[in-house]
């Protein structure tokens, strides 16, 4: 089985892409992230404090406390700590302190999605489905540790991301906010989340009867939802209403399916040298993407109009929005 | 890579074994199974009546939606509705009534342990583990749906059972006790569970150094602690206090680990018919046994302390206990 657009945009959304990678050195020779923003917020350096807080809490959470686990809790941080901007966290902690909520508040959920976004790359790289070699430049979990042990690790960090949750949210927080955060978590994995996107995909590998609506909804479930989980649980355990709730996860589906349509774009627009991998494969291939679909403009068009409306549903939060409304902007800045 | 007796184990906790599957048209054939017990409880009428519910509940918790989700799903319920004696989902039912509570308190929670343990079988049947291609004497899950679809199967199963539990447990129960649920179930699949455990069966493969304090610590964590978890969740669901949750909680170790005792001297004394499997395969290979370390007769007799050490960890339970006392009664008659 190949299915390299799978594998190319779980890469780029996790920054392997050093075409994106916000770094310090990078600031002087590109305009700000956040020029179209709304305000002159300072994503790089928001991106890059969040990344750093969140990695320490990462590295913490995954503990061998008896030599008999030494081998399966290396395979796990292995994994969990091989880099990747930690979007999915950072959309966690920015939507729960939108809301009021502390950075500690967030960050047992923000784990937990960093643990089920590497379950779901170590599971796509084994041989059974992408047969991949490499992730962020180092060998995949299964080329080190094999490919059992590898699929033990990814059910291992599965399992913990629920666990920690359940743990580790701070006592303050209403135990039905965390169980609400516990059964959207557990969905984003199953038949409509990750799992039931993959599915899908691998039904229309090949198909040449693919539609956009098909192409939507594997994106949609294989991509957007977890983003989607991720905002909504950050506003809940930040203390959002469901009303308030509800525009965070309108605005986290818009993002997911811009983040892919921008995928797809660069797939036709970037060189390999940029993307760090090997480029437009998916034009190579049978695969269905939105350029292919669309044609190039008015997929550029569908990126711009999904983005507006992802920072349309947080306007009524002025100000507080300002990191999500510049995450926003970064991904169709990606693709222009 | 080749784990027989990992896999023959779970087969017999699975109800594989036609030599031990409790049916009507047997009991006449058979003495009693609870024939040891301290009450003339008919573990028999309990086991098929307690199974036809489960089934039922296992059944409806996967349900496709929308046509892009019917393959997943097919693939999940393959597997989840593949027969077994649904000891897991038993345990957590009984122990949640020993203390007061209902059957459809603990019924998501049994649902969940279920969903977990058809987890472990699909990946464990997996070409890069075990390599089966039969499993209750239908094609396993990959032969059917490919290794792909089989792994993604396994893995939307685990995430659907937190979801399920912090979903459908009745809001009459305390959500502290339900997170704490999740904990459990959490931890039973991670480093010091499932994973960990046969991560460590696969470092001991082929040592010829394993000791029994390496063969006892890997069927803690491979076996044993899912049925812990089962019955103690079925404990914390039905109302009990945390000496109580302890009590259940040593008497199921003490009940995974006869299992497993149990199970390695049916495979030396057992013949490949009555087992309905090619028996004595761990004999053949350099598997670490029971038998093999300790010796046929003292197995035997660390089998039956263990049995009766899981019965006394009981006894302030009196009659109420009579399900859990028969179950444990049940795994020992196996191997006399």
């Amino acid at each position: 089985m190949t299915n390299l657009s799978r594998f190319a945009l779980l890469s780029l959304l996790s920054g392997t892409s050093t075409a994106f990678t916000v770094l310090p050195s990078q600031q002087n020779h590109h305009r700000p992230l956040s020029a179209s923003a709304t305000t002159d917020f300072d994503l790089n350096s928001y991106l890059l404090s969040k990344k750093e807080v969140i990695e320490k809490a990462l590295d913490a959470s995954v503990e061998s406390l008896t030599p008999e686990t030494d081998k399966i809790c290396e395979s796990m941080s292995y994994s969990l700590m091989a880099g990747g901007k930690r979007i999915r966290p950072v959309l966690c902690i920015a939507a729960c302190e939108m809301f009021g909520g502390s950075e500690a508040d967030a960050m047992p959920t923000a784990v937990a999605l960093e643990m089920i976004h590497t379950m779901s790359l170590i599971h796509d790289d084994l041989p059974a489905m992408d047969n991949d070699d490499l992730r962020r430049g180092k060998p995949t979990n299964h080329k080190i540790y094999g490919d059992d042990v590898a699929i033990l690790a990814g059910d291992a960090l599965l399992s913990t991301s629920f666990q920690h949750v359940a743990q580790n949210t701070p006592s303050t927080i209403d135990p039905h906010r965390i169980l609400d955060v516990v059964i959207r978590l557990g969905k984003s994995v199953g038949p409509v989340g990750l799992a039931g996107g993959q599915v899908m995909d691998l039904e229309c590998e090949g198909k040449s009867d693919v539609t956009i609506s098909d192409l939507t909804w594997i994106h949609t479930h294989k991509t957007a939802t977890l983003l989607q989980v991720a905002v909504a649980s950050g506003a809940i355990l930040g203390g959002a209403t469901e009303e308030e709730v509800k525009s965070c996860e309108r605005f986290a589906l818009d993002i997911g399916l811009a983040f892919q349509v921008a995928d797809d774009i660069l797939d036709v627009t970037a060189s390999t040298e940029d993307l760090g991998k090997t480029a437009a494969k998916d034009l190579d291939s049978d695969k269905a993407t939105y350029p292919k679909l669309l044609g190039l403009e008015e997929s550029k068009d569908e990126a711009r109009r999904l983005v507006e409306d992802a920072k349309a549903s947080l306007a009524p939060y002025g100000e507080r929005a300002a990191p999500l409304l510049a995450i926003a902007d970064y991904i169709i800045e990606r693709s222009n």
